[in-house]
């Protein structure tokens, strides 16, 4: 099969990889229909992570089931399944819990490579949620987008306590900072806003939900959410950045008892105590437990109440996975979709 | 008046004190029944804390009500009465949601200090709450506690999501994490770890209902909450300390989807940003909003439900400050009461 793989930074290709198989009993094949660019790809791509060795890309997926193993109870053959970035049994305290993203047996999907033609996906059964019959083709991209930035952004804002009589900020106008919004407005918030400096995204954000943009950052973002809160900050903050000022920006922008849902992946972030202490704010967030939430955005999708597929603003084939790698990269587009 | 002063690290002087006036129209003057050492009024007498010339000391109190300022409403002369160490007006917003510790117009009582004779209580009708009659003597030590350790146990097990069939470990064996305990029991927690390396501190946590003591730290402390707990951390974390130490040791004993409450006052604490994601807990603490407990509080204490004053293990003359002062310094004492 044909498959995404990350050489160096900046060096992405598209080669010749073996066929997955059934290693383990509860081990699913799919044949991947769309897989996509993640912005924490692009970490290790700009070498911000270190890359140890060439390393299959992606972890988002929808795809059609080829194989099961011997264990594989309720996902079959034929079916059309849409999976999180991590494996998970669901069956686990802590995925009973709803934190499948820290399930006892997890695994990352990413380590597996979703960029390509077929996935090997672990814990079928527990990773994998079918959709009512094969969607429409144009379902695609949203039900691709479950997988992992609607889901994050959708746990952001559980996390962000988003909800009715709620503002909500968010930070990030990234995809999943987007579909942040659109968490929040499905959630009730009575005004979200987007903070955002690029017009094509502040456009999708009020697609999506967005009442107000702020375009200013660090103090003077946070002093610009106070004015529109009666100098109270914010109940809810959703951060979809990963760094120092995009956390603080976060903090400070949240109101004493309110709360925080992080979901960029940290790094070079240090909280200082002392600011934490007197912010008297709820933090809370990491990995997405995008499993739990996968039902119901599925239904959401399919009864077309959201569109999250919009954040895709560019379609390449897989085999032109390197130009979309640059694409992101050089925020020429938000989110890329790899047609294998 | 005779009040108690820090002139330097380690020089706290019991000297004459102007008598506190009525300077707002919403103040109350109260006669204090009896005050305490917090130990946070360690961290500017061990010199952690810089010190701005001579300073009050205290922010802990009981008394009864003298004199009310004309727009005073609720609170009257001759009753005796129990505040936070926030003054709130209690109608603010943020008030309403029940941070009164993040009050918009509160005012920090350690800046009037309560070891004295007299206070003066800035937003009396918000701040203060009135006992039901005038309480018996052997009352006043339980009480008194409400006004911080107590009331800062309370919001921390509550910002930990202590509960019934939840698995709460206390870090830090001070008076407030002892209180933390007391307030894990009274939530309904089924299982409660303290962490104490003292005997009258473990004997006292078993008292207030800890069902296992833990006697490591850090690391090591950290694998035995685990060991406890089947592998997966516990439901929530009481952080009552404040170092760099008790707060990882405190965010590495919570499950994923888990809570940590913590109120030790942070001093040199920063919080890496991957840890924090990576353990996908939540994290909530600062200043206690402790009259948002009060009126629960004092009704346990006063059913003698609870009894806190147990975490008084030394009582002095307020004369004798310096040897409260010095007492828990050396951890001799757990907290003293002071007698003005």
């Amino acid at each position: 099969m044909r498959g995404a793989v990350l050489y160096a930074p900046g060096d992405v290709r598209v080669e010749d990889r073996p066929d997955p198989a059934i290693i383990e009993p509860t081990d699913a094949i799919i044949r991947v229909t769309a897989a996509c660019i993640c912005g924490s790809d692009l970490w290790p791509y700009r070498g911000v992570e270190k890359l140890d060795g060439p390393a299959p890309m992606g972890h988002e997926y929808v795809g059609i089931v080829e194989e099961v193993g011997d264990q594989v109870t309720t996902i079959r053959p034929g079916q059309f399944v849409v999976g999180s970035f991590w494996a998970s049994d669901n069956t686990c305290e802590i995925c009973r819990a709803g934190y499948q993203c820290a399930c006892v047996q997890r695994v990352l999907m990413g380590t597996i490579g979703t960029q390509a033609q077929l996935a090997r996906v672990p814990l079928a059964d527990g990773t994998l949620v079918a959709t009512p019959g094969m969607p429409d083709a144009d379902l695609v991209p949203s039900l691709l987008a479950a997988s992992d930035v609607l889901g994050t952004g959708w746990f952001a804002a559980v996390a962000a306590a988003a909800g009715p009589g709620k503002t909500v900020a968010v930070v990030g106008d990234g995809a999943v900072g987007l579909c942040g919004v659109m968490a929040a407005k499905q959630l009730g918030a009575e005004r979200i806003i987007a903070m955002s400096r690029h017009a094509p995204r502040q456009e999708l954000a009020r697609q999506f939900g967005a009442t107000d943009i702020v375009t200013e950052r660090g103090d003077e973002g946070v002093a610009k959410i106070k004015e529109l809160t009666n100098g109270l900050g914010a109940h809810s903050v959703v951060e979809a950045v990963g760094t120092q000022e995009s956390m603080m920006q976060a903090i400070h922008a949240t109101r004493p008892g309110g709360h925080v849902g992080f979901v960029g992946v940290a790094h070079d972030v240090a909280l200082p105590g002392d600011e934490l202490f007197n912010a008297v704010v709820h933090v809370h967030g990491g990995p997405a437990p995008v499993r739990q939430y996968l039902p119901q955005l599925i239904g959401l999708i399919c009864d077309r109440t959201i569109d999250p597929g919009k954040v895709f603003d560019l379609t390449l084939p897989l085999e032109e996975a390197a130009e979309g790698y640059r694409a992101m990269d050089e925020r020429r587009a938000i989110k890329v979709l790899l047609q294998p």
